[in-house]
């Protein structure tokens, strides 16, 4: 079966099924029952059972599925199932949060380089990297072959920074900036606005008091 | 008009023409045409036009928009006319970002007060406020009557204070935890989760290529 044949409001949803799964195996639990699934996740059960028939058989009647089997399966689903190696571009106080933050490794992401201008920072250890200078970004990047970069530098850099990332071979960028970067359509970009976030969250919280009447 | 007659696609996009709007002020520039707002978004110049009709009658024939007038005219439909004064729960290395990021206060948010449990960091300026000992959270919430939490305590934690903050009024939570948080639905909660971001970019990026055949 290829990717192509599942729904993406199933591959959304496949992903989010992995977090609470991860949890549960750390937690030693070793089978979990669809609705149990279904009620951490706070989706319908029918809708859990639908989603993890994709997968093929995985799951005994009554038994439930095998928790670790069940994250393999997800995760060979969504070409997941190889650690995803991250650069890191940009090393202030976000850049940093990433680079500290133990549980992506936990997770599949095994960040490999970080790279900033700044000559305090160059060479210093954050995380489990030596951060580089932006300097050989291009060439240690399209050396290393990655696919997924993080990109936290100032929103005036971040334009000239994606398209050299894009140069490099890079075809996954997480960008904090929050500006457009036009990049070419093999380049895939994520932002994460705060702001448009924060306006949306305020705007609807709003609009549910309406739709809930006065008071 | 209330906002419940607008579409939400309508009203996401909105959000989106906000911060490019803003840049334009910036810039000095007085007036944009649709068709030159469409191009900055990447958004077709009919869509535009369809969106900004819901404002009202606010551009004129071939003159355009004001600038200044259409980001009133559209924070005011987003319920987003006043600024929204926010709180920040957590001074780690994001809450420290999100503290000192200075642009957040040019599009409307004002961080009134931050939180943290550390006696280190109880007591120091961050960006515009002094961190404020968590003890006193709900208290303090409740008193200013704070709408909108940003969440950047340790996972372990954050259930806990999600719900203090539900206690002590707050109405929007942007939580950087990565697990759910189970609130009451008079409370709003976004979850930037990274890996899930990170998973599904890299999942589309291979889509893609398939798509396009091999090479």
């Amino acid at each position: 079966m290829t990717p192509k044949s599942v729904p993406s409001e199933t591959t959304d949803r496949l992903f989010f099924y992995l977090r609470p799964l991860m949890c549960l195996v750390n937690e030693g639990t070793e089978t979990v029952l669809s609705r149990e699934l279904a009620r951490i996740c706070r989706v319908k059960p029918s809708v859990v059972r639908k989603d993890l028939s994709y997968l093929g058989s995985v799951g005994t009647r009554g038994v439930g599925y095998n928790v670790k089997s069940l994250i393999e399966s997800i995760r060979s689903m969504l070409r997941f199932d190889q650690d995803i190696r991250v650069a890191v571009v940009g090393v202030g106080n976000i850049g940093r949060a990433v680079l500290e933050q133990s549980r992506f490794e936990l997770e599949g992401f095994r960040i490999v380089m970080a790279f900033d201008s700044d000559p305090e920072v160059v060479g210093r250890r954050v995380g489990k990297v030596v951060v580089e200078d932006s300097a050989g970004l291009e060439e240690r990047i399209e050396a290393e072959g990655i696919r997924l970069a993080i990109l936290a530098v100032p929103e005036s850099a971040a334009p000239k920074v994606a398209r050299t990332l894009g140069n490099a071979g890079v075809k996954c960028i997480l960008s904090f900036a929050p500006c457009e970067l036009a990049m070419p359509s093999n380049v895939k970009v994520t932002c994460i606005d705060l702001s448009v976030t924060m306006a949306r969250l305020v705007y609807h919280s709003y609009s549910e008091e309406q739709c809930e009447g006065p008071g």
